[in-house]
């Protein structure tokens, strides 16, 4: 838990490369710097000026006049090395780099300034971030040390007086992206705290800068943008601490797409990763995802007003005074997960004396635009609530009229401020700025976006199931692992195949057919016999991850005779397609009855910790790209929740199999997988068959691989898939 | 093809219940009117006032001293009906009904008035649009006949005068809606001609009034908000109209959810129909769904400068100055379904060259804030356009700064004018207005939602692909109805059950297993042995349509014993569940190899002509809703495109299944269904059992319904699903 005080909220600043020019970046970080009232001295530092805007500046550090907290390096990334060393020597605690020109340029010579830098920080103890940021800005504090236009402007208010809301926190790694959070949101009313730019992380990184924020208890809400998570076992630890404080964290999160990983790669020096994996845990911890900025500032709205107060269920009520705009609305709720129930018969007797004869009072409640201004939104508003039959409440109005909201704005501020269900207004026209600050000013949220008004009412009922799933029963820990398993995987090397995979997983309790490992035609007979059914033959090594490809698998040997001459046959083909292949034997498994090929999976090389996949097996799984991914352990109710959302999921009716087992299977695999994650990088097993209900699931193949450094003993956090970056007293 | 000049291109209006209070609508229209220069008399005609805004006004219709094309009647619903006998009597060509109190309202009088005056339109061949109509406005007469707040501005431009692109038909059910396309549209630079809102739509129709721009050439997108298709068959024709003449159609339909379906119904009294259906449609006919008002105005402004020019195929080059939005701009292109592909060599040395070592030229082209400055984006949009490797060019911008757009105004400008490829911006700060007037001016869209910019895109290329299509290989038109399949037809009865439906099948060229019919044990037993392997039997009656249910099927009996003993149990168990039903006899089929359960049906009740429908069968199938629908006929390659977009598509995979023969089925089946469509309403064969690749598919049920109105002979449009509406020279 890194205290970032003397970053965020340091008591004194110097500018280290500071100009008088206001054309290049290294003025106007002066100019901007000097909008605000930051209460702290402000010193430039410049080898060629003696006054930088109006400030007496300095050679150096060492010669400030008093104690620099946070020191702002604006200069050649080739100086930035001795600047910190001469930040370090003076006292400064923290150095902000927005200089350019280290990982992201694909040079030996930026890396190894970064490197650099990394170093000195860990050394030294100093607080450094970026470099490649574009600073931020703390608004409680007003200070800005960043050259971002969003925060240049003449008497500039950076949070308008008439915010109401819980505070906003912008944190991205680019700076870009990060006021572009700003430029949109402070328009809509959100009242931000702080914007923060991360650039290249190279010891600071966006999720320190969120943890620190809600241990500080200065933000309520977070906005991020984000191409990777440098220390990818952050991720969890930062959103379980945010979910249980009841701070949502908007993450866009880059890098689906192989353009976009290559767009992230190429400026941040980021590793994008799977956005599986970060979407399973996201998932989990109620990480909201975003998909555009305005999507993402409306989310952060309804948060901003109603995360104290979040719905108990996804059903809306709907009040309009243009017909078709409540069908729009309603079907775009729909569409966004919620529900839009008719009302009850008592509420609809309470609204229909008020309506005129062409006035609904079902859901969408149609009131007439005459209705609307006689009756008014919030005694209508307050009448749809008070119905059991909706947990929030959306209105439909034309804003580009503010005499409507100006007359009714202490009934309004009234009803937020009373209101246990979340309410807001949908705009279809271009709302009059004084309507949107008259909503502001009472407290309910004003979107102009009918699809982010739907998705962010969602939003606020998704992430209100999460964190009461989440508090109620919050996901099980590793556990140890069965001294029989761990013995299992002493005994097997670092690809295990199939037979010792199958020895591992009966060892952990997970029932496999294990079958028999012959070395000749004659034991082959004989473990058929033994069966008494018919059997399927396997090729065994670790040189043949493919053996159909090679000719090693017949199936159906009914019989002695059959077995033998099936073994006789996988051996020669295999001498043939694989001569120098390391043969471990032949499995002989009798025949599993048939049932829905679904392969299972763990992935635990990412540095995330282990990852439970299930997906659509057999031939074709590839191209179907039909999976769900979550993080390990998962309960069995988990595990039928994630089936439930494969696109093949109507495949998995329980009136047609197993699915009980097929959980239980799931819940046992990750439950193994967190015990072992310390061992074990990854797990196939593909197919595992579902039979019929009660029928149970036959694991038929399995495969495995032991990290290639593997610790000892058992359970503990995967390795980072990088090296842990950030000094700064964070244990990572 | 209705004329709708008199309604839209009028010479000369009068205003029947004129009023000179501006507080109340029938005040605010004469405002409104007066406020933009129509050219033409406007006559206000009132009772009880001489003069009304500045005109004389006269006592009634006939008093007006010229002629008039359109009368718009503001007065109370009961006095329309004869309000409408004296339009006609003096000699006005169309009336636009703006009063309410119709069909809208849950009232005999209400529909019963707009009984009256469609049956007066029908009698008088007046136009009439409305009622319950917001008005329109036609930009270029400068005429707005509605008390939309929307164009209710002073001094107000209703097209700014720097609008470049093609014109935009706004036409909408809803008047909120309608005007709500224009309020938020115009800001970004589109360029309206129309907006037209059709109320109840008693007589003319949206898609009448699409009709009739095409047809006049007076808009070249439509932006609709459309709640149903009051003549279904109108939707197809009009579709295939506008997508000939190269006039996108961006449509919103209302109603998905149930709960938007009950709004629509209870405004408008629409009925809104299957989404399914219309989406089959849409699909069809290159018509682009929209979601919100935003998307929609982006989307057509796509199109009113790119749809002459529509991209080749889906792959987009991104330039741009900030890392972080390339990537993010990047993942939302592959998520609306574009390509981003790396740059040709070439053109990447090209870009290399101009580019700071911490660049990217890849794609998206990271440009750098400063490269950007240098070289422009009119430079580097025509660079990587010059690539082979992409369709389209997008540039990210921050456009809060409007002096690079001034500067470049005059090369993008020329870029504008020259490209062959689609060029848009997307700003991730809220634009300056002089931006994005510079770039409206040069004749380039800037979008300021980035899902949205890749969505505009797509459509592009999306339209670009269907219209390509359509016009190379337009559908197939219902062939005639085979001889034996109309005989088979003309023996069955109106709930044709399965042993009839099978022969209906097999007369019309469709191979499924009519099985033996049988009345008595006995000859259950011999046919049994006469197909030598397992049977099942099944009853045959028109009263059970859940045999199983009812103890009526008996599955994998063998030889003519089981046969025999299977037909009377089921016997037995019919006549204890189900002792009314009349009963055909029980049908004995050999057992069909198992295979994949799909469904496949005709939905040709809906009035907009036959439907296929596709999805996962059996069990579960219902709550799956795995489905996809296509209007009939479709060939067999389309029927495979169709399958690839269910779910389920993975099970299909062609290694493992026999698609080819299950898409020649739907060939087939949906050909029938085009042929029959005057006499069949409906058609269900599930299961169709689809067998490993080579072997085939199997009918193994079927259920057929014909109209209740059959009409002979064969091929004709299905009736519409309520009777045409619109006598004013529309052939419906």
């Amino acid at each position: 838990m890194p205290d970032l005080s003397a970053l965020l909220s340091p008591a004194s600043v110097a500018v280290v490369g500071a100009s008088p020019d206001p054309h290049i970046l290294r003025g106007r970080i002066v100019t901007v710097l000097g909008r605000h009232a930051f209460p702290g001295p402000i010193y430039p530092i410049s080898r060629s000026h003696a006054e930088i805007g109006g400030r007496k500046a300095y050679r150096g550090l060492a010669e400030a006049p008093g104690p620099v907290d946070l020191a702002v390096l604006i200069i050649p990334a080739a100086s930035v090395p001795a600047a910190l060393e001469e930040c370090a020597a003076a006292g400064a605690k923290a150095a902000l780099i927005l200089a350019s020109g280290f990982a992201e340029e694909p040079t030996e010579a930026g890396r190894g300034l970064q490197d650099e830098i990394r170093a000195i920080a860990a050394r030294t103890g100093l607080l450094v971030a970026g470099p490649n940021s574009e600073g931020f800005a703390n608004m409680a504090l007003r200070l800005c040390p960043t050259f971002s236009p969003a925060v240049d402007g003449e008497d500039m208010e950076l949070v308008p007086e008439w915010s109401r809301a819980g505070r906003v926190a912008a944190v991205a790694q680019s700076g870009g992206m990060g006021f572009a959070f700003y430029d949109r949101g402070r328009p809509k009313g959100l009242r931000f705290s702080h914007v923060v730019t991360t650039g290249n992380e190279a010891c600071i990184e966006s999720l320190d800068v969120v943890e620190h924020l809600i241990d500080a208890d200065e933000a309520d809400v977070f906005l991020m943008f984000m191409e990777d998570a440098k220390t990818p076992a952050k991720l969890a630890r930062v959103a379980e601490k945010a979910l249980r404080a009841g701070k949502p964290m908007v993450v866009a999160k880059i890098g689906a797409s192989e353009a976009g990983a290559r767009a992230a790669a190429s400026h941040t020096a980021a590793l994008t990763g799977s956005s599986d994996i970060y979407r399973a845990i996201f998932r989990r911890y109620g990480v909201v995802e975003g998909r555009d900025a305005e999507e993402m500032a409306d989310i952060a709205a309804a948060f901003s007003h109603f995360a104290g107060r979040l719905p108990a269920g996804r059903r809306v009520g709907i009040f309009t005074g243009s017909g078709g705009g409540g069908g729009w609305l309603a079907d775009a709720c729909v569409e966004a997960g919620l529900e839009v129930p008719a009302l009850d018969d008592a509420t609809r007797a309470g609204i229909d004396r008020r309506l005129p004869p062409y006035g609904s009072s079902r859901n969408p409640v149609d009131g007439t635009a005459n209705a609307i201004r006689e009756i008014g939104y919030a005694r209508m508003k307050r009448t749809i609530a008070g119905s059991d039959s909706v947990d929030a409440v959306l209105s439909i109005a034309s804003a580009r009229n503010p005499l409507l909201f100006r007359r009714e704005a202490e009934a309004l501020a009234g009803l937020a401020r009373e209101t246990a269900k979340p309410m807001a207004f949908w705009s279809y026209t271009l709302p009059h700025p004084d309507a949107a600050e008259a909503l502001a000013r009472a407290g309910l949220p004003l979107f102009t976006n009918m699809r982010n008004a739907a998705r962010a009412m969602a939003a606020l009922a998704e992430y209100g199931e999460r964190r009461r799933r989440f508090l109620a029963e919050p996901p099980a820990a590793a556990g140890p692992l069965a001294p029989a398993a761990a013995a299992a995987l002493d005994r097997a090397p670092r690809a295990i195949a199939e037979v010792e995979a199958m020895a591992v997983l009966n060892a952990a309790g997970i029932a496999a057919e294990a079958g028999t490992l012959v070395r000749d035609a004659e034991a082959a007979g004989a473990a058929a016999e033994r069966y008494g059914r018919p059997v399927v033959l396997k090729i065994q090594s670790p040189d043949i991850p493919h053996k159909s490809a090679a000719g090693g698998v017949v199936a159906g040997a009914r019989g002695a005779g059959a077995a033998r001459r099936a073994h006789d046959r996988i051996r020669a083909a295999v001498a043939r397609n694989a001569p120098d292949a390391r043969i471990l034997g032949t499995l002989v498994q009798p025949m599993a009855p048939p049932g829905l090929e679904i392969a299972l999976g763990i992935d635990n090389a990412s540095g995330f910790g282990p990852i439970l996949m299930a997906g659509l097996g057999g031939t074709g799984v590839e191209a179907a790209r039909d999976t769900v991914f979550a993080p390990a352990p998962v309960s069995a109710e988990e595990a039928r929740a994630l089936l439930g959302e494969l696109r093949c999921a109507p495949l998995l009716d329980a009136a047609a199999r197993d699915v009980a087992a097929l959980a239980d299977l799931m819940a046992r695999l990750s439950a193994f997988a967190a015990a072992a994650a310390g061992r074990i990088a990854e797990i196939d097993l593909n197919p595992v068959l579902v039979h019929g209900p009660g029928e149970g699931v036959s694991v038929v193949d399995a495969l495995m691989f032991k990290h290639s450094d593997e610790r000892r003993p058992g359970p503990a956090p995967a390795p980072p898939r990088t090296p842990p970056r950030n000094p700064n007293g964070d244990p990572a």
